[in-house]
């Protein structure tokens, strides 16, 4: 890092408003690929912000872990003031950026936590440091991580196995660990969403959801791993966009005084760096118009405000707040100083010199092995003999198949089915209804789980009625469920208890290797053999 | 680049034989995300052979852009002995490692030759000068094209659209402009596939292909973009694994002294490096042993040796079939030589710096999209009139859905008619049949082309049985093909001229918008208006 930083009581009033926004870029390097063009500016776009309106960060999505690297010292390089580099990486950073360690959702954790919580903790603080290091590695100084949501609703179609579980003390502990674990290296951490996003059925980018629970429920339940994550240092607190009726009527969390500075600062005793959740979310900008939005989060008592519709515009309404009296110079300054405390902590900071050639050691994709075993769910009745001198499929579920980062030919899903005589089918939920007419044994691998926008945890009516004209076919003779395990909790109600499944909460190389292997009883030697022309992915 | 080169007179024998040696790699930075496990070495064994073995390359294919920087220089680290990376970027470096410019493939611009050749040859030189910078910026210092393989044979399945044309005069004068274009950077570039692989049925990557012309035949054909090559300065040829039967009825050419130093080194005069196309291939891997290949391309004539099935028992066989006098030493230094006249052109060049964030500049791009405007074809009854009320599909056909580098949900294929009303439904031909029950009005979008080793030119009789099927039941209302002309070819002949058509011989985003602006007679201001949404990728 070239840039120092400099005194930030030097700013103008609207430089120092300029820190306290982030806004979300590509990170790919060049135009052309951008995936987001509603959210994402262009290169011109983008260098003219961070050069003129002193932006406090970016907060990055596509790329690979290299593209990475090349685009934050790019960003740097525009940037006068260093920037903070946030990216959503809830299941290590491999989860957003190939090349670098892909862990499994933190709900993996979450069940080994039931049978052995000091082993889950052990795994939740490596999650963390290898998280830590390999967003070092490329740039990315602040992790939107991790999720200290309460997942007690099934149907919450956002949250989901994001969350380490449904357990608050779970929560907290594998929540506590993982900051811990961060803390090895200069980036920062993030604990979200405040107060608790974990009892919803709707999803806040689309709508805001409403939090009818009393405040002693709130205390007892969904602030618990939030006390943890403060009483382990974390560095930011991301705010919901929720309402919570037993707080404030009025307002979302986001914008919310009373629960912002009331609970979050005073009450909760929170010192560091409060950010909202994106304010591009339906939830929050359906609520007014963008420059009251940015107002109301500045005197909610955010500190900074994620994806605004417009930075400049977020900039002026804030500095005219200011000018008008709304707002006085101090809430500002308040920010400035929290924002100056995390950023030394990462630039002043003796760092250490992370290669990025160094990603994805051996051992931590030995503890993302680990995870996917301890925590994998399995019939009784295993193995699925195979049958090899039969016409056989495997049909493979996505939920999007333009979506789908796990479609890749090499994958131990399509590979290692193949092998043993599958004929792959490769369908999403869409096309589900063309390849019911095909009697041919199946092997059904389902790759389904909650996702952000999509309204619902992946699972709607139309593909239940699907699954169960194949179920009623005694065709299906195996069945392997990646993802999600309120998808199997249907199908272990719904479907003939004879058919051998395997449940992993992964859905990467790692995790389809590890269920195949499972499935299929295939020893060690065995893999070995077919590894030849595979690769040793997956031994 | 910090390592200068040696002097090679003091290398040893064995240090010398392993100059002549190019492997295959994987321009993923990281073992796990090889995706070809049998021919690209993990990093531990290639890092032990470019230190031990002395060899003289690396051919990268896999990773972006971004990550081809940092493999190059990882690479290059681990050798002592500078090294050739080569990359088989025949349509510009995007073509391979995304990021950079992808051009259309050569056969576009032998399109519009036939009615503009100067223009034509204007985009060539452009297209040799853009490959050669991008190539520069990521490290790739040899450029395995142009193509100048005359395809006069519709069914080709490896050649096709990768050559500029079925006229061998176009297709001279095209390869002469790209060589022109790319010498503006210190790249070395390669004419292929020597003595001409265009009028082959059958795919060298699989089996070796018989070519029974007479000799005058050749020299009036296929020869004479090659002469072309060898006298635009040319760097290296790749020699084709095809049985020459005119020549030398015993070895393929890649292994004969009589076409390598008889016809290329001694008739046509070509005093640069000869390569032997990948010697892993089975049109000369099942010739004989690997050891014995090696020692016969050498025999033959070859300065470098690509590919071979292990670098470590190639050196090995040259080095005792040196030892036992069947070849001499004076034929490894001569290899040397030319080897060493590269390496200078590469290295001690005063390098021209070229930045990756300079990669896909704008006018570079406009040219992409001028190749794919003057080479679209379009049938006279334009546009297809969009009927909103009804239900209609967007069918696109893929040849391989899990190999389909444009099937990002970004697309303009997708998403132009998408705004227009369209369903998609995208299937591969191997799922075709499922969705021929459907009767909704179609837009039929075809991606496919010829590719090595598929062993057809991506059209098999089964699949011309479901097209069959779905023009007989004029439900097709109109049909963009990308790729393949041969297709198209098929197409007018069997179906129903009423039928709007457009045909583009790119697959790429940029093919797509114009196929689609075209179809639909799309204004700019109408395009712009979806761009909101979609990004300005296609305007």
């Amino acid at each position: 890092m070239t840039n120092l930083l400099p005194d930030w009581t030097q700013f103008s009033l609207k430089e120092k408003i300029g820190q306290m926004i982030v806004v979300r870029a590509s990170g790919y390097l060049f135009d052309h690929q951008i995936l987001y063009p509603v959210w994402e500016a262009s290169n011109p776009q983008l260098s003219y912000w961070l050069e003129t309106l002193n932006l406090g960060g970016v907060i990055l999505l596509g790329g690979s872990s290299a593209e990475l690297l090349l685009r934050t010292q790019q960003l740097q390089q525009w940037s006068k003031t260093p920037l903070f580099i946030a990216a959503d990486i809830e299941e290590g950073v491999g989860q957003r950026f190939k090349g670098a360690t892909y862990f499994p959702p933190p709900m993996a954790l979450g069940e080994i936590a039931k049978s052995d919580l000091s082993l889950a903790i052990n795994y939740a603080y490596q999650m963390g440091e290898v998280t830590a290091k390999e967003a070092l590695a490329m740039g990315i100084n602040w992790i939107l991580s991790p999720i200290v949501d309460v997942n007690n609703n099934p149907d919450n179609p956002v949250i989901n196995i994001r969350a380490f579980g449904d357990s608050p003390e779970i929560v907290s502990e594998l929540g506590k660990a993982f900051i811990q674990g961060a803390k090895n290296y200069p980036t920062l951490t993030t604990a979200k969403h405040f107060p608790g996003h974990g009892d919803t059925s709707s999803d806040s980018h689309l709508d805001l959801p409403i939090i009818s629970h009393n405040n002693e429920r709130l205390e007892s339940l969904e602030l618990i791993p939030f006390e943890g994550a403060i009483n382990a240092k974390v560095d930011s607190v991301m705010t919901a966009h929720l309402l919570i009726n037993a707080w404030d009527k009025q307002n979302p969390a986001t914008l919310s005084k009373t629960i912002l500075t009331g609970k979050l600062r005073d009450k909760l005793g929170f010192d560091g760096l409060i950010v909202t959740d994106a304010l591009i979310m339906g939830g929050v900008a359906k609520f007014a118009d963008s420059e009251e939005i940015a107002v109301k989060a500045v005197e909610a008592g955010a500190d900074i405000l994620l994806m605004p519709d417009d930075p400049e515009l977020a900039i002026n309404a804030v500095y005219n707040a200011v000018n008008t009296g709304r707002l006085n110079v101090e809430r500002i300054d308040e920010s400035l100083n929290k924002i100056w405390q995390a950023k030394q902590k990462i630039f002043n900071h003796q760092n250490k010199n992370i290669s990025i050639y160094q990603l994805s050691q051996k051992e931590d994709r030995e503890t993302v092995k680990n995870i996917l075993k301890y925590s994998l769910k399995t019939s009784k009745n295993l193995p699925l003999k195979v049958t090899s001198n039969k016409s056989q499929r495997n049909l493979i579920i996505v939920d999007d198949i333009l979506n789908a980062e796990f479609l890749d030919r090499q994958m131990p899903g399509f590979t290692i089915p193949n092998l043993l005589g599958y004929d792959l089918q490769l369908v999403d939920q869409n096309t589900f209804h063309n390849v019911l007419e095909d009697n041919r044994e199946t092997l059904l691998q389902i790759f389904i789980r909650g996702n952000p926008f999509r309204g619902n945890a992946g699972f709607n009516e139309t593909a239940k009625s699907c699954y169960h004209k194949l179920l009623k076919k005694s065709i299906v003779k195996g069945l392997i469920i990646y993802g999600s395990p309120y998808i199997l909790d249907w199908f272990t109600t719904e479907m003939n208890l004879d058919i051998p499944w395997v449940f992993s909460y992964g859905q990467m190389a790692e995790s389809q290797a590890i269920a195949c292997q499972t499935l299929f009883n295939l020893s060690t030697a065995e893999l070995r053999e077919m590894s030849e022309n595979l690769g040793d992915i997956f031994i």
